[in-house]
């Protein structure tokens, strides 16, 4: 999606360790103009009709998820982080290794919100290894839910996650995948 | 606002402990028709014509936040919470004992996001102690920014949150103010 490449080539900001800064924008500061033209954007490559909820994990996903979830008319639910002394009946749970945290972390989500009769499409903000987005597929799978697709605003594609869920057999679609850095160097996959 | 009490009665839960459980529509799963009312109500009671940013705390008041920084044309801003070995510079920090966590959270923001020209609107989902919205006021303090208002869904009057916020001198309204829990029994406080 131009509107966002041409964002992130504008604002962007390159770290040591190929970390793609956009927190002026997508998460941390968030335009919500810019959000609504991705949740506009989505529609294209999804079976809207289909879809009964809009899922996402805690933090950051949550700003775009909103916005997506607002758009479609549909519930959004987002998956907590657990802490280890709230741990509650009537959750599902998966753990997944955070590379942010450097430590293991649990998403849940209440029984009561998710069912099998669901629709779900899963929206986040970033896809790098696919780990965070594997716990949220697993969630969808244990309630017994119909995973519609996966929405992704920006995509480190040299981490392989996306390919991994690109051949999951569910609409994929991230809106700016970002095949090479080099030095403050992007290149953008074509669409 | 008659709407989120009406809601609240009919949705919420009371747990062991004074909990109010609003997780259905509030902070797990969203109602984001709901939270557009809220943020419409909210224009009533701050001077939307100088607030120039919407600022939040991660996680549970993003979606709130979100809504509002859409309706109002305004940039969104969260306070991220750190990670322990994540702590770069070019930051605003403030310290905040959490209850949830029962240990002490710190919420960063960067100095890079909101400036000492800022007029801003603080948006929570919920108003208990106040510990986390002090942690807020804070980083508004340390950017030398003028804080215009202080907005909140859901607040436990018996908590004392909020009438030490009432007295700061600025705007300040919740939705939803509990007074009093006796058993499911909920007590709201009049307009």
């Amino acid at each position: 999606m131009q509107l966002l490449i041409d964002r992130i080539r504008a604002e962007g900001k390159v770290l040591p360790g190929d970390i793609i800064k956009v927190d002026g924008f997508l998460n941390h500061r968030v335009d919500t103009a810019l959000l609504s033209a991705l949740a506009d954007e989505f529609t294209k490559y999804f079976p809207m009709d289909k879809i009964t909820m809009v899922l996402t994990a805690e933090a950051s996903g949550i700003a775009l998820a909103t916005i997506c979830a607002q758009r479609y008319g549909v519930p959004l639910l987002f998956a907590k982080k657990a802490k280890s002394d709230n741990i509650e009946g009537g959750l599902y749970q998966s753990d997944v290794f955070s590379y942010t945290y450097k430590k293991k972390v649990t998403y849940i989500i209440s029984q009561e919100w998710l069912h099998a009769d669901d629709h779900v499409l899963i929206i986040d903000d970033f896809m790098a290894k696919g780990n965070a987005m594997q716990g949220l597929v697993d969630l969808v799978n244990a309630a017994g839910a119909t995973l519609e697709g996966i929405g992704i605003a920006v995509e480190k594609g040299f981490q392989g996650g996306g390919d991994r869920f690109r051949a999951l057999g569910v609409p994929y679609k991230a809106l700016a995948v970002i095949d090479k850095v080099e030095g403050t160097d992007l290149t953008f996959r074509e669409d």
